[in-house]
């Protein structure tokens, strides 16, 4: 690029390295879609080697010569331009302050841990697993010393997916959301319909995998998914992975448990709509990237509970739904339907969690990374500590390890942090979903007709279309003219469960 | 690697380019086997980058130094180490001979020629394809100029599967097999029994896609593929892709061709059991590599004809594929059923073709690739030239260019000088055969008791185990007393089609 700009050729870089870890993307969903289970360690060499090449890419000396140049007349820039800088030089100062040994290293744990996870979940052997929590832990621990956070190595945990969030900060949301939540929870566990929607939702069976499938590819695409720039397969955990034109999505079947595949398909959607949406020039640089987890996770829970839990959605996708599955539905009256998805039962699995008690399941793990990341809490005393969360937050005990700290994925490949996300999400969701309620009078009524392109517009614009431009809050306080706040949410939970519930 | 010797060095630096090469595979599979339509150009842009990264890797200028000092006291070095060194010369020479832009684009150009090739194919546009075909032998012919063979492109291009192959060999053992096979083809395609053998095979419909996968994971099991190291997939054509723990097979179904999806599979299993049994120790250097393109298909043609065509391998087989298809089996007798898994018809298709004409397809393809490196044939010609010698060689003519030059995948990403490599390896095949049933007569017995072990490990210890120790002519005038020759093929065509067709 002999005559290029110093934008231009920064761009370019940054291009190559974005390139390079859509292809260990790539790597990570075949794993958990398609890898043999012999090849685990051959995985874990094509992990190491790619992330090496990819931090060498991510750390080339270029990068941090065009970014001084474009600093020293920063003047110059237009405000799009600064986005580009500021996140460029806030990677390339993590990819250069972390040697090449190290991300070698924590690539083959991840993959090595990964599989560890499922081998410990599936014998219940929370022992087999603690050497690989300590090692993430101590991994996670290092890493946050390299870039001078080692005083404080969870909030640069939750700093890494959602920029600028502090321990405090969600401390202080968490603990407005478990006070208003723990009781509504409560209230709703001893309602009387409580027993009856889990009654309607347990005479859902039988339901083939392959109808189940075709519903809801029916449903995504409906909703905006776009099938010619992605797909949906199997895997163990739910996941949503890949950006731009090759989006793929993952859910899992239970004949009997229907509505599983069904909304952990929408929630994917929810991700995959956002990851179709962000502007495709742009891909590579912050313009072209999502805003943060936190963001993120409120695209899948606006389209999973606020869209797709409410009576317009299902009074378009009902006889659908009944058609594809006549003897499966004859017993079941739209009221109870209705019931059944939105059924509210405290159980011990957060991805089996109803959108009320889900928020609880995201407190317990917060409070135990906290404590875990500031040395109050041992690997070995997890197990323990986790019965007792559960018991006071959910009200249940869980009788092994599978239902409690072997449950889900995340930690086996050192993404602490991650989980807080989730509930900000659905935070940022409500309040979203206020702000287009109040602006849009009518979309419910689209929805019932099958029409969600309003509302997909309007988040392409206001959300999708802006890449990572803003700050989860700083978004959210342009988007809906007032701070982050649990209120919203609990609103929301107390108008939809509230009337379900506690009428 | 402070104390490391120059060859544990050397053989650490391999390893990690073959590692970023079986990325580079895994793109490749996953392009034919699950890339959403819109995604061509992303994947091409992860091809490119993952090229230039392989392409640094392979050309590290510390490997040339490392065989520097490695050859300059080869005097010290076992015969393996000699192996080892010679074939990373001949690997480095290779790569750093190459500029880095010229393989980025060649791989860029790879993708896109193959969804080129695809669409073209469905749409029976010749016209579309051809500058694509333009462009890859430019890159072909700039490719051997690289590499100081400018004036004999297609003798680098043969060269570049299997070392040391020349045209002129390909020329003499290709001639006496025309010579042989064309009046034999004939001969079959005249006898009554032929059309009775269409006519059986044309009574096999409607086997069901789930059943016919199951059958051929059963019968590929048995042969001894390892489904804990391997998976079996769906794609537009079928193929065999990794190595060691990871080796993937694809197939594609027909309700009404059922042998085409088993047989297909068979043969991938033949590709798929030499990569699983190559030296896992030795993976990334020449004792961990496949002997070349003709040897791998001596494997997969093995399996494919000498053992899953024979009356022995359907007498274990028969009744567990009658069970599984009593409807579609019932009028079909054994007898019947043998003659059918040995049909004999012209094809334009060289896919669909039977053992005997498919040697033929091969010629076809070699003739014109010499007239087109040569010189003497024009791409746009190639449409007309394909229909003249297939009328000439098959005996048919295409009624479209998807009958015809637009049948196959290899040219899309400028695989030129890879079609002889099959028909090479039904010599071999055969050659490898007559040594085996010499060896042990009771062979075939053995089959029909579903025992295919002695096999596995007769070809597990001679052929696999010796990685690239020895070239493909060394290799059958080792294992085999003789040198290759097209004999034994010619003489197992006629004993097995002589008794069914012309007895």
């Amino acid at each position: 690029m002999p005559n290029a700009s110093p934008l231009d050729e920064l761009v370019s870089r940054l291009r190559r390295g974005h390139t390079l870890g859509t292809i260990a993307d790539l790597l990570q969903w075949d794993e958990q879609v398609n890898l043999p289970p012999g090849a685990a360690e051959q995985r874990a060499a094509q992990h190491a080697a790619l992330a090496e090449v990819h931090h060498a890419a991510a750390s080339d000396p270029r990068i941090g010569e065009q970014l001084g140049a474009l600093e020293a007349d920063a003047g110059k820039l237009t405000p799009d331009q600064s986005t580009v800088v500021a996140h460029a030089r806030r990677d390339y100062d993590r990819a250069t302050k972390l040697p090449a040994e190290f991300v070698r290293e924590k690539a083959a744990q991840g993959s090595r841990g990964y599989h560890a996870w499922a081998k410990a979940k599936a014998a219940d052997d929370f022992a087999s697993y603690a050497p690989v929590l300590e090692k993430n832990l101590e991994f996670a621990r290092r890493e946050a010393a390299y870039l001078g956070h080692g005083a404080a190595p969870y909030d640069y945990a939750l700093d890494k997916h959602d920029p600028g969030l502090t321990t405090t900060t969600v401390d202080r949301l968490f603990a407005e959301l478990k006070r208003d939540l723990v009781p509504l929870v409560r209230a709703i566990a001893a309602s009387p319909r409580a027993a009856e929607a889990r009654a309607v939702a347990a005479r859902l069976k039988g339901f083939p995998v392959e109808g189940q499938g075709a519903f809801l590819r029916e449903v995504t695409a409906a909703l905006g998914f776009d099938y010619a720039r992605g797909r949906i397969d199997v895997s163990l955990h739910p996941f949503c992975s890949g950006t731009g034109s090759d989006v793929r999505m993952t859910t899992r079947f239970n004949a009997d448990q229907p509505l599983d595949a069904l909304f952990s398909s929408i929630h994917e959607t929810g991700h995959g709509l956002y990851e179709q949406g962000l502007p495709a020039t742009h891909l590579g640089t912050a313009l072209g990237l999502h805003a943060g987890m936190a963001v993120h996770e409120s695209q899948s829970r606006l389209w999973e509970n606020q869209v797709a839990r409410s009576r317009a959605f299902w009074r378009h996708f009902e006889p659908r739904w009944r058609a594809l599955f006549p003897e499966q539905t004859a017993g079941v009256t739209s009221e109870e339907l209705h019931l059944a998805v939105n059924a509210v039962e405290p159980t011990l699995i957060r991805v089996d969690a109803d959108e009320v008690t889900y928020n609880l399941h995201i407190v317990l793990r917060f409070e135990l990374e906290k404590k875990l990341f500031a040395g109050e809490l041992a690997v070995r005393d997890l197990p323990a500590a986790w019965r007792t969360a559960a018991r006071e937050l959910i009200g249940l005990e869980p009788a092994n390890d599978r239902e409690g700290v072997l449950q889900d994925v995340h930690w086996s490949d050192g993404s602490f942090g991650y989980f807080p996300s989730y509930c900000l999400g659905n935070m940022i969701a409500a309040q979203l979903w206020a702000r287009v309620r109040a602006m849009r009078p009518a979309l419910e009524e689209e929805f019932a007709r099958g029409d969600f392109t309003w509302l997909l517009g309007w988040l392409r614009e206001n959300i999708h279309a802006q890449g990572r431009r803003h700050s989860a809050t700083e978004l959210v306080q342009r988007v809906t003219g007032e701070p982050l706040s649990p209120r919203h949410l609990v609103a929301h939970l107390r108008e939809r469960y509230g009337a379900l519930y506690l009428g």
